[in-house]
Parts: C-alpha cells; structure tokens; sequence
C-alpha cells in the first residue's frame, strides 16, 4: 500500500533545522515506507541531510524563505500562509500532496492557519488540541482539550470525547478507551452545566467505541485508571501546565535535596540508575506530539523546545495515525453516535 | 490584649477526636494565648484531653451527638446545623463566643453552613477558599478559588484578589504581595472575558496593597515568582488537584525506581536524609489549612486526614488570622478600591 507522505514545517522550534530534519530521520527508521516534504531554507536542509543517508530518495525540499515568529500573532501568521514553511506544509496537506505535517513553531498560528486551510470535519463544529501524558499505567493517557478553546459548550465536550476515543485506540490498540470528563468531584451534581450535560449525552449513547466512565479529578489523571481525559480548552490547558510544573518543582527540590550533603551526593551517584529512569519516564519528549483533532488532515504539534528524539516521536505520532486513518475512524464515530441525536443533546443546554 | 476563642468541631476528618484534640495542643504551645472549646462527643474529648495538660483550663467542652458524614449532601446537613459538631462550632463564631472554628469534616457542607450562619462581609459577593501551596521561594503561595465557585465573574476574581492578598500579607509579612490572575498565556489577549476584565480592574485601581502583576500560567506557581495566585473555582480546584496528583505521581516513580535493583535500595539508604527533606517539603500537612475567606468570621478547612501536625498547622492559621485581624483587613482595602468603582467595571462584562 502507498502511503501518503509527512510535511515537515523543516524552520519551527527553538532547536532549528538540524533538529527537524534529524528527528525525522530518526522516525524513519521504525516507519521506512514514509517519505517526506522538507519545508524550509533548502540551503540549510540539505546541509543537515548530509548526516542522513536513510532519507535520500526519501525526501523532497520544498524551498521558502519566510517563517512564522514564535511569538507572532495567529492574525498576523494568517496573512503569509503562503510563504512561510508552516503554512506551506500545511498547504501540502491540503491539496493531498502530503497526508499530514509536523511542526514545532507558533502553537496559537499553527492551529488558527490548519483551521483555515483544511477546515473541520463534517459533524465536527471545533478542532481540539491532543496530548499524550505519561501515566502509571500500561499506557499514556489522552487529554484533550489543551488550549484551542478557551470556552467549551456540551457539543464541543461530546465531540472531544469521540475524537480522543479514536486516538486513543490508535496509541494503546484498546478497542474501548476508558473515557472520563475532567470535572471537581465524581459526583453528578459537581461541575458546570456543560460538563454534566455532556455527561448524560456520553452515558445514554450506544455503539460508540469507548468505555465512557463518568468524571475524573485532576489528582487521578496519571493513575493508570483512565485513556482519555476531555476537557475545555481553559481547564485543560491548566492541568497540563499544573502537572509538567508540579513535576519539575518536585524534581528540583530533590536536585537541592541531593546535593544538600556529602552524603547525598554520594547516595545520588549509588542511585543513578533511578534517577535517570525517572527522568526518561518524565523526559517530555518522549510524550511528544501535541495533535489538532477534527481538521480533515492531520496536523502534528512538536514542543518548541524537543531534541531529536522528541521531533522523532512527533513525526512517529503523524505516521501511525496515517496508517491507522484516524481521520477516516472519526468519521466513523460520528455517525455511530446519530448527529441529530446530540444536537438535540447539545442545544439543550446553551 | 484579651483574644477571641477558637472552636474546634473535635468530630471531622478521618482521624477522628484524637488527631484534633492533640492538633490543638501541639497549636498552643506556640500560641499559648488562645483558648478552645471543643465541640463533639464529651467523653471521647475528655479522654483525649488526658494526654494534654497544657489544654487544662484553656479549653471547654460543647458536648454533641450528632456528626456531619464526609459523603453527606451540604444540604442535607444544612439541615443539622444546630445539632451537629461542625454546626455548632460555626455557631459559636455567629454568637461571638469564638472569633474562628476550625474542621476537618466535610468541606462542601463546611462552606454552605458557614456562609449561611456567617452571611458574606460587606462588599463581598461570594466567599472563596483559599489554601497554601509549597514553592521554590522563601513563603508559601495562597491559591484561591479552590472550588467553592464554580463559575466566577470579573467582580468575584477582583474580591478574590483583595482577600487573597490581605491573607499573604498575613502569612508571609509582605506589605505588597505578589497578585496575579490564573491564566492559559501571559499575553493580553489570552483567556476569558472575565479575567481579562478581572486584569484591567486590578491594573487600574490604586492604593491597594498589593503589586498586581498580570497573569501566571500554572506552570509557575511554585517557582517562587509569585505569592497569590488568584482564579475560579472550577480552574483553581483543577490545579490545585493536578499539582497534587503530580507531585505524588513523581515521588511514586521515584519510589519505583529506588526499589528497582539493589544498588538503587542502597543509594536510597545513604540519601535518606536527601528525600526525608523531600517527603517533608512535599507532606501536605506542612502547608494544612485551607481558609474561606469572605465570611464575617473566620473557617479554617484543616485536611480530612491531616495528623496533628497538620491539625496544628490549621489551628495555627485561624490563630494568626485572629491575631492579625484578617477580616478587617479585607474590609480596609475593599473601601481603600472604591466599591463603585469596582461595581461599574464589574458589570460591563456580565
């Protein structure tokens, strides 16, 4: 089967080109039949291709010289969607010269350009921000929303879950993700009046392809008891930040804590082993590949900030969810679920 | 200066009479001015008293039957407010026989009998609870709304702001205290209506006493750059939570990989005194106490299953808001803001 190839926006990220083009690289070696279209200064691509002879034959440049600020208003992105690397690997996307595209640039500019140019699903009113954290679980947990809408409405919340479902089953090959909604307590009287509307809608549907599980408090999300955590955009985005900072706070007390003696520092180096398991169990990329769910296309976000190993992850995340159509699963749900039905549900509550 | 007493409801919490009534000693014996009564079951009180003869003369019995359970509707022990242990120790600060009451019982029907009894202070809307939560700085940061608000307005995030820095000036002696408002970015333009309002009102008012500084991501809460982290009840009870759930989530992946081999089980031995301080830092009963403030009177939400030296802690809270007049502080600067004024930004965004 032929697939289809990955846009790499080559110019995003704090690490620059050597390090897109290398981490793709390096997810080609678990995924050899994908091919790439490298989007960026040609110039500085091919210097960092000369490294990698697993992706000549494998790569095509596409040429641009303009690139989208990390600090640069989405507004203001928008308007060179047809110059800048981003936008053009989008624009590949688009006109099915690729199946998908990775960047690690301007979170806020590549959402706002994907959503203009690919445009959301049908029976999809939002596009949703998807990450994987780590769990002591089997597998990662899917969160979503992480910050493409700041305020959700029932229908955005029901959509979330179906389309995490989906990803979720790509990434742990469960057949029914167990699906819980972020709320402030297990009760069904706790929450806003979206969050349990979407709630009700989620038990009374059938045929969906999850396990849907009620409410989850923001101290359970990495137990090991839940796939798939949906939230709106605002509180999702907290509980992310809140976990990746409570994390490094507890990390850094226990760097002061070990060099604080001789004792200590000796007792750290006995146990570093440990130590280093922890820190690859909590090294963010290997959790990497932020995803925009609901686009018709797929869009892949890399941390500004992830190494070769990272951008790896995020183009293994795009390649996998290529061969597993999530685009095409969704779809699927969607219907399952009756769109009149939870339109009905939804409107109810606005 | 003759104090006001502080009540006790001896029958909350998980770890039963015991744990509060050694709590309470272990408070005064560096608050030796305050005086208790103790409210719940008589004989068991008495018998804990044995062990505490620095509690000899400084405390009275309210002797009680009934007891608020931990999973019981506020509503329905709203009911009960005049039978029960927590409804009497909150009468007792409506009577002016107490100037606080501290529990550990049930933190939903804590809020509601208290704000029923207690009624909000002038030029408040609706109470808040706040809490203390660790950080990489030289005090402790106070995070309000935890959840007694599910949805909040720009006028509530404003109030909280004032009486969340009125309680960091108490707790950390600073005379303005570092004030800023929750958020997904840092930008202008990020989150909702409300705290972008909620930004504006604090940038413009003056002669308050604090520094507003704009917004924080939940990443840095505890990195020491702030001291009152100000937010709905919904998004605060979420991050409070997931910085929870992390953090026991990074010492349970340590745990992991101290146990994992043998020479980590010895490294862990000799850097015992390296994680002892960790564990310390970390242990929830060193920051116990969460407080609703807003009220006339002064409720101090200690841990359901806090030990003593986290029913101390809790007790020392209400102590030191006694000694420092923390509801006269509230008022001072919500009269110092303008009410009008305040009431005029307000509801522009309703």
């Amino acid at each position: 089967m032929s697939l289809p190839r990955i846009a790499i926006d080559a110019m995003g990220g704090d690490e620059g080109v050597r390090v897109m083009v290398s981490g793709a690289a390096l997810a080609r070696r678990r995924h050899d039949r994908f091919k790439f279209l490298l989007v960026g200064d040609e110039t500085r691509i091919k210097s960092a291709l000369d490294s990698h002879p697993n992706m000549r034959g494998a790569s095509e440049i596409l040429h641009c010289d303009d690139v989208v600020a990390g600090d640069e208003k989405p507004t203001a992105a928008l308007r060179r969607a047809k110059t800048t690397s981003m936008g053009l690997a989008i624009n590949a996307v688009k006109t099915g010269d690729c199946g998908a595209a990775v960047s690690a640039g301007n979170t806020g500019a590549l959402m706002a350009m994907s959503k203009l140019a690919l445009r959301t699903m049908p029976g999809i009113d939002r596009p949703a921000l998807a990450a994987l954290m780590p769990s002591l679980g089997d597998n990662d947990v899917v969160m979503l929303d992480l910050g493409a809408n700041t305020e959700c409405d029932t229908r955005n919340l029901v959509q979330f879950a179906i389309m995490g479902a989906a990803y979720s089953r790509i990434v742990t090959g469960k057949e029914a993700p167990r699906v819980r909604l972020l709320n402030i307590g297990t009760e069904d009287i706790k929450g806003t009046d979206s969050v349990q509307e979407a709630a009700r809608a989620l038990r009374a549907a059938t045929g969906l392809a999850m396990s849907f599980e009620g409410f989850v408090e923001a101290d359970k999300i990495n137990r090991g008891e839940v796939d798939v955590v949906v939230t709106d955009g605002f509180s999702g985005n907290i509980a992310l930040k809140a976990i990746e900072g409570s994390a490094r706070f507890v990390t850094d007390l226990l760097r002061n804590a070990f060099t604080s003696s001789l004792r200590s520092k000796i007792g750290f180096l006995v146990s570093r082993p440990a130590t280093e398991l922890l820190r690859h169990h909590l090294d963010p990329n290997n959790h990497n590949g932020g995803v925009f769910l609901g686009l018709n296309g797929v869009i892949v976000k890399s941390h500004g900030s992830a190494n070769t190993q990272g951008v790896a992850n995020a183009v293994a995340v795009a390649a996998r969810l290529l061969e597993e159509s999530l685009t095409e699963r969704i779809t699927a749900d969607l219907a399952e679920l009756g769109t009149e039905k939870l339109r009905d549900k939804g409107s109810a509550t606005k």
